[in-house]
C-alpha cells in the first residue's frame, strides 16, 4: 500500500496482538522495589494481595517480555480494537508541513478512551479469583466509565470516587458511569475516612487524583469482596497498553513507513507508556527514534519533579514507589485535562526517563486547547483535553522541522475524543481559559511532604 | 470468513463504494411531482435554484441508478468510511438468542453520526457554485453539528437554527457547533420574521423542526451568497445515504450473510433510506427482505398520517412533497430523540411504504430508553436515542422469532452515539421520562391545516 494515499491504516482483526509487551524485559536500570508503606520494606506478593488479584500482581513484577491476554479479553478488544491509525492529511495540509503526521485513535473505543485496553484485564483478573466488587478513583472520568464498563460486562459492582473539579465541570461522565451501573460520587465524599479528612483540611478543595485513591483504597480495604482497580501509573496497566504501540508498529510497517518520533501526553504515565514502550527494543537496538511523554505545566511531574520515593495518594495508605514526583501533597490547577492531574508519574516511564530512554516536555493550558481547535477543524476528530497535549507538541515538531527543512515521520497517540469535554473547548472559546503553572516555592512546599525511608 | 467468529466486519477502504444508489431508478410508481408553494405547478429545477446548487437539484430530479461520488468527497469520507459492520454477540448473548444481530455503526463519523454522508456532498455541490455561506435547522443537533464541520472542512460559513427543546436539552451540541466555527441560535429566534411568528403564537413552544426550517430557508432568501441545506427528507439526501446500506451489503457478502429484516428509525427518513433503499432492488426481483422504519410513537408520521402534499415547514416557504404526514402544524411532544420530531416523512420512503415495498412500526419512548440500555450493557457502545428506536425492533424481532423458534438474520442502522445524549439517559435511569402519543383529535387537527390544492 502506498504511504501517501490512505486516510485509516487498519490493521486487519485477526492480526490483533496475542500478546502484551513488558518493558521490564529490556530496561537497562532494573525497577527499584515498591516499599511497604509501614515498614518502608520490599514488598512481597503478599502486600498487594489485599487490594489486587495475584493474575495482576504476577504482572506488575514479571520480567517476561510477552505476556498472553486471556482469550476473554481479546474476544472484548474486538468491539473496537485493532484501532486505525490515521495519516493526519487535513493537519498536514493545515500545517503546510512535508512531515508525515500518524495519530493512532483509541476514541474508537465504546467509552471514547484508551483506558478499556486495562479495565478489561483488570476486572477479568479480579472476577478469576471470586471478587464481586472494584473500587477506583478517577480524574476527567475516561478511567471510571472504562472501569464502569468492563465491571458490567464482566457482571461485577463498580464503586467510582470521581475527583470534584472534574464531577462538577463534566457531568455527563457521571451520567454515562451510571449508563453502565456504576457508582460515582464526587471525591473528596463523606463515605470514607480519608475523604472527610480532607474536607475538613479544605472544604473547597477541587480535589486531586492522590485523594480520590486514598479514597478509593480505604473503601476496598474494608470489604473481602473488593478490591481497589487504578487506571495508570502500575506496571501491569503499563504492560496492558501496550497493545497500542505493538499495533502502531504493524500498522507503520503496512505503509512501509517508522517514526522519527512517538508522542504521548503523560498523567500517570500509562497512555504515553503504551505507544511508547514497544519502540524500547527498536531503540536499544540503535533506532534513532524520540519518545516524548508530555505534560500540563500545571502538573510538570518529569520536567520539574524530583525522582524518589513517594507515595501513589494523600493518606500514604499505598506502597512507596520510586518515581518522578511533586510530592503526594500536591494540589494541581483545576486545568480541564483532568486525566493527567497527578503528583506522580509511571515508575517505568519514570526510570526509562532517567536513563535517558524518553523525553518529556511540558506544555501550557491554552496552546493545548489552541492545538486542539486546528486539529478538530482539520480532522473532524474533537480531541480529548489530555490527548491535545500530545498534538500540540506534534504541531510543534512538524513546524519545527520545517524551519529547519527536514522531513519528520510524527506518531502521535489520540487516546480520546472530547465529545464529553465540550465545556472545556466553551470555556476557551468564550476567552476564560487560563494558564496555569507552579511557582518553584510551591514545588518546594510539596516536596517537604516526601516521606523518609 | 466465518461468520461465527467476527466482531467487526471491515471493508477495505478501497472497496468504499464510488456512487451512490438512486432509488428513483428502481421505483414502481414514480413520485409525484413537488409543487409550488404559491402557484401550486409542479416545480422547475429554476425554481429551487434560490435555495439549492445545480449538482443537487440535478440529484433531487435524476432517475439514473448510478450517482458518482465527486472524488474531493470520497477522500473526505475516507475520515471515517467504510463504516464498520459489528455482529452484536454481546446483545445476542442478553437476550439469549439465535438469531444472527448485526449493526452498521455510522457512530465512529468524527460528529458521531450519519449525518455527515450528506453534509459533505451538500457543502461540496455548493462550493463548487461559488456559494459561501450555508443555513440549517437541526433537531437534536446531528444534523447541525455535520453541517458545521462540513463547511469548516470546505471553507464556508455556517448558520443552524437549532429547536429549542434539543438547545435547551443538549448544550453540547451547541458547544461542538461552535468549535466547528458554526453559529448556533435556539429556535424559534427573533432573527427571523418566521421566528418571531411563533414566538408570538406560543413564547413557550418548545419548537419544531418545521418552524426550525421555515428561519433557516428565510435567513438563505434573503442573501445572495448564501443557500439552504436539508438534513433528510430530501431526495438528494436520501442519495447521498445510500452509502451505508451498499456497504452493508459487501460486508454481509463478507460473511456470507444475508439479512431477513433491515431496521432503520425514522425521522426525515434519510439514515432508513440510507441502510434499506439498496435492498430494494433485491426486493423487486423476489428476496425476501423486509425492510422496517421505526418512528417515535409521539410523532407516528406514517403509522398514523396520511400521504398527501404537504409544506415541509410551519411557514409554508418550502415545495409542497406529496409525503406521509402529520401536518405541518403538528407540534410533537418533546421527547429526548429530537431528530425524529418531525411531521413530515421523505417523499422516497413515503412512496415506497404506499406501495408496500417498505414497513413501518411506532414505539414508545421509554421502551426505546430499555433497549438502549440493554445495548449499551452488552456491546458497550450508548446509542443516540433516535438510533435506538431501531434497536427496540430489532431486540422486539429476535425476541418473536425465538418464540417462533425460528432463526433470523437482523441488520440494524445504529446511526449515532448517544455519548452527547446523556441528559436523555440521566432522565431515564432517574424514573422522570414520559411516554407520548398524540389523540386521534391532535391529529386530525393539525391534519385541517393541510393545504388544499
Amino acid at each position: 500500500m502506498s504511504r501517501e494515499k490512505l486516510t485509516k491504516i487498519i490493521l486487519p482483526e485477526e492480526r490483533m496482538p496475542r500478546f502484551w509487551y513488558n518493558v521490564q524485559a529490556d530496561m537497562p536500570t532494573p525497577l527499584s522495589p515498591a516499599l511497604h508503606p509501614e515498614t518502608k520494606q520490599p514488598l512481597g506478593p503478599e502486600d498487594l494481595a489485599p487490594l489486587f488479584p495475584m493474575g495482576l500482581i504476577a504482572q506488575e513484577v514479571s520480567t517476561e517480555r510477552f505476556l498472553e491476554i486471556p482469550p476473554e479479553v481479546r474476544e472484548l478488544y474486538k468491539l473496537w480494537r485493532p484501532s486505525p491509525l490515521y495519516r493526519a492529511h487535513g493537519l498536514e495540509k493545515a500545517l503546510d508541513t512535508q512531515c508525515r503526521i500518524y495519530y493512532k485513535y483509541e476514541g474508537v473505543s465504546p467509552v471514547g478512551s484508551h483506558k478499556l485496553n486495562s479495565a478489561l484485564p483488570q476486572v477479568y483478573y479480579n472476577k478469576m479469583e471470586g471478587i464481586t466488587r472494584l473500587t477506583t478513583e478517577t480524574g476527567a472520568g475516561q478511567w471510571g466509565t472504562a472501569l464502569a464498563l468492563a465491571c458490567k460486562l464482566f457482571g461485577l459492582e463498580c464503586m467510582v470516587y470521581m475527583v470534584r473539579v472534574s464531577f462538577d465541570q463534566k457531568p455527563y461522565r457521571r451520567m454515562i458511569m451510571n449508563v453502565y451501573g456504576a457508582n460515582c460520587v464526587s471525591s473528596p465524599s463523606t463515605l470514607t475516612e480519608s475523604g472527610r479528612q480532607a474536607l475538613a483540611k479544605d472544604p473547597d478543595t477541587p480535589g486531586t487524583l492522590a485523594i480520590a485513591i486514598s479514597e478509593a483504597v480505604e473503601d476496598a480495604m474494608q470489604r473481602a469482596d473488593t478490591h481497589y482497580s487504578l487506571g495508570s501509573v502500575l506496571n501491569h496497566v503499563c504492560v496492558h497498553q501496550s497493545i497500542i504501540g505493538q499495533e502502531v508498529k504493524l500498522q507503520m510497517e503496512m505503509v512501509d513507513d517508522y517514526p522519527d518520533i512517538v508522542i504521548g501526553c503523560c498523567g500517570g504515565g500509562s497512555n504515553f507508556a503504551g505507544i511508547a514502550f514497544p519502540f524500547i527494543p527498536d531503540k536499544l537496538a540503535g533506532k534513532k527514534v524520540r519518545l516524548v511523554g508530555v505534560e500540563p505545566s500545571a502538573c510538570p511531574t518529569m520536567t520539574r519533579g524530583v525522582f524518589a520515593y513517594d507515595f501513589g495518594d494523600v493518606a500514604g495508605f499505598t506502597p512507596m514507589l520510586k518515581m518522578c514526583t511533586l510530592g503526594h501533597d500536591f494540589t494541581p490547577a483545576g486545568i480541564h485535562a483532568g486525566g493527567l492531574r497527578y503528583h506522580g508519574e509511571s515508575p517505568l516511564v519514570s526510570q526509562l526517563y532517567q536513563d535517558g530512554l524518553i523525553e518529556a516536555t511540558s506544555v501550557m493550558q491554552k496552546g493545548v486547547f489552541e492545538a486542539a481547535m486546528l486539529f478538530s477543524r482539520a480532522e473532524g476528530i474533537v480531541p480529548a483535553p489530555e490527548s491535545s497535549h500530545a498534538i500540540r507538541v506534534a504541531i510543534d515538531e512538524a513546524l519545527k522541522a520545517k524551519e529547519e527543512g527536514i522531513i519528520k515521520s510524527i506518531v502521535l497517540n489520540l487516546s480520546g475524543h472530547g465529545q464529553m469535554d465540550l465545556t472545556a473547548y466553551d470555556n476557551y472559546l468564550s476567552g476564560q481559559m487560563e494558564d496555569y503553572a507552579p511557582t518553584d516555592e510551591e514545588i518546594q512546599a510539596s516536596l517537604k511532604t516526601l516521606p523518609t525511608l
